[in-house]
Order: structure tokens, then C-alpha cells, then sequence
């Protein structure tokens, strides 16, 4: 790859200056960044620095709010619904897995709906806030409607995500972070670059027809749930991606289905929203509330290591645990930078420009 | 069809007299009966009576014990991990999803995870317990490895369902009851029956390849993870099935991975095995802990209402709403009859004269 390489560092103190500059307090800059950076870290480019500039957008149309009144407005000892005040996704949802984390140390568990967010950068992120407490980590939110259920012409729900992070001893965490669709927005987004087509079962045209069309989603197609049609269980697929949305937002009092606030800016708000802002659902599980975290742990490294082991397909060179991924293009990038494509590097110069800063 | 078809109550009649005859008290019996048969009237008839000759086959090799003590071994306000003592699965699974109902009740949440536990039948029976608590409910259990890894050759995790139930108001309740898997068994025997291939991405065979043929679990092939291959999102379905073993058994100290205990009872128990029997994790959340449950309940009202009136693709008559097709199923066996095939008729003859029973 050609692309600039920047040190996470670089753009750590570019990204922190930027939500400053929209009015983020210090430390809401420094939680705002490092949430979103997670994503380059992780090779999740399509929701990182590449994003920033939405995130500007979205405050620019007061869609965001750079000091919100995060604060939980119901509660019991395991549960607690966050109102996030419009805030950036970046910073109320790491809030609502704090809680979370506090409710399962004195609990057992702690489950958090959100309501009155935005888009939250990556769900792992926030489902490996629990690694480090001996904890089970489960993230997920909702998104604004680019999927079309089984059998339907119209678009529902979001890629609306999962993710479940599990601590082990000697092996690193077991981190599953999925979008419940065959495919997300950044694989078209890879394959409209190479001006590839998209294999079968990701995506449909606005007239449900199948497509591999990699640009039709600007033409007002749609991603297709896990599976991809009925025969390979698209249903599935969907009624996870349900599942999601009525955790993340039927529970909360946030919108939902395809009344979810899109991420671009330009494109209008709903008509008569259900609730308020994006959804999310945050939950902890304290390891020991079930059995000895260390007992746990050496099971977690016997069971990751029974899949390493495992016979490959011809042509394939290992069996990877979920996590396996994005953990190593986090140490590869952390040692040689995070590439930036030479449209996103465009895009923070002129980010730069409207707030004075140097990029 | 032409298949004979017995009521409701004539099954459960000749089934609770079958659990007794192995030892079961009128009680479990009639426990193990409901559960079982929740699975007939739901129209998953490979989870239903067709398996009880399998059952007592399981009580003859010593690995179902029909006098449990089933009990509580270790929990905190909202967790606890539930020991089945072998029992059924069908017994055990609802006392666990019980004692998540409890502790939802007190503390907003109840999560169990349970060990030492047999094959629980389906999922959404479990789940379903939660809705007139006005509760959603979640079940999953792990079970024995037919299904193949993204990549892998061996089998390694089971079809690892996942069930989610959430109350509505005036609609019916959402049941989002899915295996994690492209295909589960019960599809593959009826192409077996019809002598018919399986869809690309169901099943590979004994070295990895990819397979059409509905037989080729019976020659050492495998199921594929919901995505079928990594193109078309394998991975996801895998990671799924993944943490569906985890929550079940890593955290209860059930049987994992590969060495889940088999259904069939001349398939020989696994080497080595890790823990006990096989795991199940049941979890309860009280909608009130998070809003009221009217307006949770009016708001799925809206939200199912949205899905039922999507534009249709061509050919198909609706967009379902998980739980559809199997409540559509209760209603017509509730009025008609459950029918039944040829072989599971004679198999249940069988039964009937083993135990000096009639069917």
C-alpha cells in the first residue's frame, strides 16, 4: 500500500484538538479520540480518523451536542437506562459500560440501555472495557436503516453490531465483533475502490432484486442480513439485527428500526421519531459471579487453543479465534503507524483548515 | 400430508408416562412432556417427540439421571450457576430459567449459566418462560460439534442455538430462535427424506470441501456456521456459536468445544472431557428495570407494525416477524393435531411396548 502512515500519537493529538475545537471538554476530547482511534488500531478503517469530519458535521447540523448532561435516569441494582443529552456516541457510551462495570462488581452483572446517543465508533471498544475487570464485555447499538429484513423491498435496520469480549489466562481475550449483515459498509466500501463487483448475498437493488453492484446502496439498494437470503438463513441474520435494536433502543426510549438517525449529516432526519437519538446496550459480567476468574480463564485458553489446533482447509493457514484480526493489526500498527488513505489524509487538511490547525 | 396426526394431549399422556416409566416423578414428567412438546406444536419436529426414544436411550446408558438434584452452586444478586446433576435438560433448563426469573425480579436481571446438564430441547421454550413476567427472555445451550469452524476441517462447536423473546402488547410476542448455524439437522433430514441436495454453504464434507449432499454428516462431513463460507460471512456465525459455548459452558463448567456429550447414545462419550455434562445459559431481564413495561410493549407494537407493512419482495406475501411461522404452527396443531411420521409412529410403538405402555 502507498498510503501515508501516521503514528497513532499524530493523530491521537490531531483528533483530541478537533473535538476541543467543536467545544469537547479536555477529558471528553481525550475519551472522544481514543474510542474512535480503537477503530485504526484495529483495522476497522471505515469507522476511525476516517469518520471525523462526519462526527464535525453532525455537530455542525446541532445533531451532536459537545457538552452533553450524560446521566442515568432509571435504575435498579443490574440495570440502568442512560439518557446520552445528544452527546457524541464516543463519549456516552464508554459512560454507560462504566456503569455497567460498577453494577456487576457489586452485582454480578451490570446491563445498560441507551437512549439520546450517537454513533459510538466500534463496538468492541466498548465490550473490552470489561476485560481488564475479570469481566465478560457485550456491546451493541443500533444504526440507521441501510438493511432490508428477509423478503422485504424496504430498509429496517442498521448493521446494528455485536460484540462479545471474553478475558483468558496465557492466550489473548476472545473479541467477537460483528455487524449483523453478510457484509458492512466498509467492505463496499473496499470493493468500490477496486471498482469490484460484490459477491452474491450482500446486497439487493431498490427493487429487492439481487445485485453486485458495490455502489448500490447509492442508488437506493440494500445491505442483506447475515446469510443473505432465506435458503442461507438471512432470517437469522435479521432477527439478530432485531434483537439488537430492541435491546439497544426499544428498552431505552431511543429510536429504532428505520426511524434511526443517519450518520451523514446531508441526509434528512426522520419524520415522526419514536424516541430519541441512537440506541445502544451495554453490558458486564463479572467472571467470579459464576465461577473463580482463574478457573474461567484456563478453560478460555484450553478452548482457544483446541481451535488453534484445529485441521485447515487446503490453502488456508490456520483457524482464527475471533479477535485474532484485529489484534494483529493492532500490534502491526502500533509499531509502524496507521495508513491513511489519500482521500481521508484530504479530509483532515481541510477539517484543519476550518478550525486553524496544522495536519 | 399424509402423516397421522394425535392431539396435543394424547402425546403428552403416552410422553409423561414414558418419563415416569424411567423413574421421573409425576412432576419432572410432566415438565420434561411440556418442554418436549413445545417443540411439536411450534413445528420444530425434530426437537419434539420424535427425540424421546432418544432420551430413554440416553437414561439406558447411564448419562440422563431421572431423579435429579438439581440445585443452585454458587450466585450473587443477579447470577447464579445451576448444577443439573444429569438430569434432563428438559427438567434442568427450566428450574435454571426460574431462577433467573427470581432474581430478575429483585434485582432488574437474572443470568445462569448451568453445568451438568443433557440436551434441553428448544431454545424459545425456555425463553418464552420470561414473557408473562413481562420479562425478555434468553436461552442458549451449547451441544455436541457438528459444525465446522471459517477455515477448519474438524468439527468443533455444536449448532449453539440462541433464543430472545420479548413481550408486545397487543401483537404477539417477538421469538427470535435461531441455531447458529446456516442449516440446522432437522433441514438436512428432510432433504434426506425428500432424497434432495442441500443448498450451497450448508455443509462440507469429511476433507473440508464444500458438499450438496443432505447424508453427509453420516460420512464424517460437517454443518456450516451461519455465513456458510468467509466470503459470505462464516466467520460471524461462528463467533456466534462461539459465544454461545462460552456462556454456557466455559462459565458453568459444562462440556465445551468438542467435547460436548453427544445426543445418540451409542456414539461414544468424548476423551478427556474438560467438565461436566453439557451447558445451557438462561438469562431474564424485567422490561420495568428499564422503562415502563407499557411503553415497552406499545412500542413493539409500533415497531412489529412497521415490518409487517414492508413492501414485499416479488413472490413473497410478507415480511415475518420472528416467532411467525411457529406461532402460525401452534395454532393449526392446536386445532388439528400434531402429526407425525411413519418412523417416529413405530419408534413410539416401540417405546410403548418396552415399557408394557400403549400408543
Amino acid at each position: 500500500m502507498s498510503d501515508t502512515r501516521y503514528t497513532y500519537e499524530q493523530l491521537c493529538s490531531f483528533s483530541e484538538s478537533i473535538f476541543k475545537s467543536i467545544g469537547c471538554s479536555p477529558e471528553h476530547a481525550a475519551t472522544a479520540t481514543k474510542t474512535l482511534l480503537s477503530a485504526d488500531l484495529r483495522g476497522i478503517d471505515s469507522h476511525g480518523i476516517a469518520r471525523l469530519s462526519g462526527y464535525v458535521r453532525l455537530w455542525e447540523a446541532k445533531r451532536v451536542n459537545a457538552t452533553p448532561d450524560i446521566k442515568i435516569i432509571h435504575e435498579t441494582p443490574s440495570t440502568a437506562v442512560v439518557d446520552g443529552d445528544s452527546g457524541l456516541g464516543l463519549v456516552v457510551a464508554p459512560f454507560a459500560m462504566q456503569v455497567a462495570i460498577e453494577k456487576a462488581k457489586t452485582c454480578g452483572t451490570g446491563w445498560v440501555s441507551v437512549q439520546h446517543s450517537n454513533h459510538f465508533g466500534i463496538a468492541g471498544y466498548h465490550a473490552m472495557m470489561a476485560l481488564e475487570h475479570d469481566m465478560i464485555g457485550v456491546a451493541m447499538t443500533n444504526a440507521s436503516p441501510l438493511v432490508a429484513p428477509t423478503f422485504s423491498i424496504d430498509k429496517m435496520l442498521g448493521t446494528n453490531p455485536i460484540c462479545v469480549a471474553a478475558p483468558a489466562g496465557q492466550e489473548p481475550a476472545f473479541v467477537a465483533d460483528l455487524a449483523t449483515t453478510t457484509a458492512a459498509n466498509g467492505k463496499l466500501e473496499m470493493l468500490q475502490r477496486k471498482n469490484a463487483d460484490t459477491p452474491d448475498g450482500w446486497v439487493q437493488d431498490a427493487d429487492g432484486n439481487p445485485s453486485n453492484d458495490a455502489n448500490i446502496l447509492k442508488k437506493g439498494g440494500a445491505l442483506l442480513p447475515l446469510g443473505g437470503d432465506r435458503e442461507h438463513g438471512s432470517h437469522k441474520g435479521y432477527a439478530l439485527g432485531a434483537v439488537v435494536d430492541i435491546f439497544s433502543a426499544l428498552l431505552s426510549g431511543a429510536n429504532y428500526a428505520p426511524w434511526v438517525p443517519p450518520f451523514p449529516a446531508y441526509v434528512p432526519m426522520p419524520a415522526q421519531q419514536p424516541g430519541k437519538g441512537i440506541g445502544h446496550f451495554l453490558g458486564a459480567m463479572r467472571i467470579d459471579a459464576f465461577r473463580p476468574a482463574d478457573e474461567f480463564k484456563s478453560a478460555m485458553d484450553h478452548w482457544i487453543r483446541g481451535f488453534r489446533s484445529c485441521r485447515t482447509l487446503p490453502g488456508e493457514e490456520k483457524v482464527l479465534v475471533p479477535g485474532d484480526p484485529e489484534r494483529e493489526y493492532e500490534a502491526e500498527r502500533k509499531l509502524n503507524g496507521i495508513p491513511l488513505l489519500e482521500p481521508v489524509v484530504a479530509d483532515l487538511r481541510q477539517l484543519a483548515v476550518k478550525f486553524s490547525l496544522v495536519f
